[in-house]
C-alpha cells in the first residue's frame, strides 16, 4: 500500500518502513508534495499536522511523536480517520540519555572534559546515586522508563502525574502537577520530561529550584517547562550542584548564553530522542497498525 | 582503643573513623609518626605497607583499599596479626562511575561538551545499552556491582574471573583470563576492572580491541591492563566507536598525550574510586572488625 512520509522525520524512520511488507513508501521533500500524495494514498506518517494534508482517501495518520496535541483529533474522528501515536519510541534513549546528563554531574564528567581541554589533571570527588531519592516530572511512558532505572540502582523515586490515580509504576509517591514544588523539596534530583503545554510552561522556577538546594535538575522533556533565567540565577549562586540540559527555551541555545559555559552545566542539543532503534521501533508499531487497518488484529496507540 | 591511621587517606576517612565509639583516633603526617604510634598502638588503618610498621603490640590491620597484595600476609599470620579488607567500598562509586563514562560515550555527552565550549549546536544520534552485550574484565565484587546495573537494564553481561567456576552473580557467560579475547568478540562494549598485576599488564592489547570493532572500552581499573598506543591506535583507526578512561599507564596523564584532546575519548582523572560515602562504608567494616577484635561477633574481610 502507498504511504506518504512527511519529509521531516528522525534519521532511518524512512529504512525501516520501507522494510515493512507491502509498503510502498513515497518519500516527500516539502508540504505540496505530501498533500499531492495524499490525494491518491490511504496513509500518512508525519510528526507535523497542516490542514492541506486532509483528503478524502485518507484513513490513518500515524504520528511519528509521542504527543500528538498538534493534530485535529475531534475532526479527524468526524472524519472516520484513525490517528496512532509513537508512544514508547522514545522511552529506551531518553531514559539512557537522563542519566548520562545525570551521571555526568554527579560523577564530575563534565567538568574533567573542561579540564581535559587545558589538560589539567585535577581529581574532584564525585557524588553516588544509590541511595538517594529521585523526583520524575511527568510519570507517562519515558517517565517510568526512567523510573525503572533508578530504582533497580538502588534509588528512591517520587513524582507527578497529571493523575496520580491513574498511576501503577515504582515511584512511592505521586503528586499531582500543583504540589510539584513538594517533588523538588523531597528529592536529591529531578528530572524533567513534561512536554510543552499551557500548563507545563515555567513549572520549575526560583522556589522549586530553591527547594532542590544541593541537588541536581536534569532537562530530557522540553525547555518551555523551566524559568531559564531563575535556572542560570540558582546555578550562580550555587543553589544547585548541577543542570544537566537536553532542551531549552530556544534552540538552538542562542550565542552567549551562560549555559554554553557553566562549570555546573552539561548540556546536549536535544538529541535525547535520537537513536538508531527509533525507527525500527517505529515500523513495528507501524506493522501492526497496517495490519489493523487490513482487518487483522488491534491498533497500537490509537488516540481516535 | 587508640587506631593508628596513615597519612595517605580518601578524604573523610579519618571523620567517618572517629565516630566509631570507642576509638581514639592518631592521625599522622609520615610514616616515621606511625611507626612511632604503633609502639603503643594495637591497631594500624592503612592502605600502604612499610616494613617498619612492625611492632610487638600491633594485632590488627584494617587496610583501607580492597586489594591487599602490598600486605606481607603470611608474616603476619605467623606473628598473629589479623589482616581484614576493605572490599565492598569501592562497588557503587566505581559501577556509577564506569556508567557515567560509558554513557557519555553512548550518548555523545563528550562531544557536545567539547562543542559547547564554541557554542556549536550539533545535533548527532546517539546509541543505546539496551538489548546490547557488556563484557566486564574481572568479575569480582565491583565487576558484579556493575554487571548487576547492567543487567537491569536491560544488558545481557558475560566476562572473565580468575575462576569461573567459583562465579556466582548476574553474567550469562565467564572466561577465564586466557581466554579474554572472546569476551571482546562476543561484547558491545568490554568495562574493565582489572587490578594491577603481573598476569593483567598489558591484556588489553591490539587483538582484543580489533575484536570488539565498532563498540566501546572503558577502564575503571587500572591503566597498565592497556596497551595504551594499541588503544591509541584503534581509536585514530575507528575500530574503536569510543574509549572512557579513568586511569592510564603513566598518571597523571602526560602532557601532550593525544587522550586529552581525541574527539572519541572521555577521561576522568582517576576519580571512580572517590565517593563520600567511602569514608563511612569503611568505618561500618571497621566497626565490627573492632568488636571482632574484642571478641564480639565475626570479622569482616579477613585476610588472615
Amino acid at each position: 500500500m502507498k504511504v506518504v512520509l512527511h519529509h521531516r522525520h528522525p534519521r532511518g524512520v524512512d529504512d525501516a518502513l520501507e522494510q515493512v511488507q507491502g509498503v510502498k513508501l513515497i518519500r516527500t521533500s516539502s508540504d505540496d508534495e505530501v498533500q499531492e500524495n495524499l490525494q491518491t494514498s490511504e496513509i500518512l506518517v508525519t510528526f507535523r499536522w497542516n490542514d492541506r494534508f486532509r483528503s478524502p482517501s485518507l484513513r490513518w495518520i500515524q504520528s511519528i511523536s509521542a504527543g500528538v496535541d498538534q493534530f485535529p483529533a475531534e475532526e479527524l474522528e468526524q472524519s472516520g480517520v484513525v490517528l496512532t501515536s509513537a508512544r514508547g519510541v522514545h522511552g529506551p534513549q531518553v531514559a539512557e540519555h537522563a542519566f548520562a546528563l545525570l551521571l555526568a554531574l554527579t560523577r564530575g564528567i563534565g567538568v574533567a572534559m573542561r579540564d581535559a581541554a587545558t589538560e589539567t589533571w585535577k581529581m574532584r570527588t564525585g557524588d553516588e546515586l544509590a541511595g538517594k531519592t529521585m523526583g520524575i516530572l511527568g510519570l507517562g511512558t519515558i517517565g517510568e522508563e526512567i523510573a525503572r532505572r533508578a530504582a533497580a540502582w538502588g534509588m528512591k523515586v517520587i513524582g507527578t502525574k497529571r493523575d496520580p490515580a491513574s498511576y501503577s509504576g515504582v515511584a512511592r509517591a505521586v503528586f499531582p502537577p500543583d504540589e510539584t514544588i513538594e517533588v523538588f523539596r523531597l528529592a536529591d534530583c529531578v528530572v524533567s520530561v513534561l512536554p510543552d503545554t499551557p500548563e507545563t510552561r515555567g513549572v520549575v522556577g526560583a522556589a522549586e529550584l530553591n527547594a532542590l538546594e544541593g541537588g541536581w535538575f536534569v532537562n530530557v522533556g522540553r525547555g518551555s517547562a523551566v524559568d531559564e533565567p531563575a535556572l542560570v540565577a540558582a546555578l550562580e549562586k550555587g543553589v544547585l550542584r548541577g543542570a544537566g540540559l537536553d532542551v531549552f527555551v530556544q534552540e538552538p541555545l542562542p550565542e552567549g548564553s551562560p549555559l554554553w559555559h557553566h562549570p555546573r552545566v552539561v548540556m546536549t542539543p536535544h538529541t535525547a530522542g535520537l537513536s538508531p532503534e527509533y525507527g525500527p521501533r517505529l515500523a513495528r508499531i507501524f506493522e501492526a497498525n497496517l495490519a489493523a487497518l487490513n482487518g487483522d488484529g488491534a491498533w497500537v496507540n490509537r488516540i481516535v
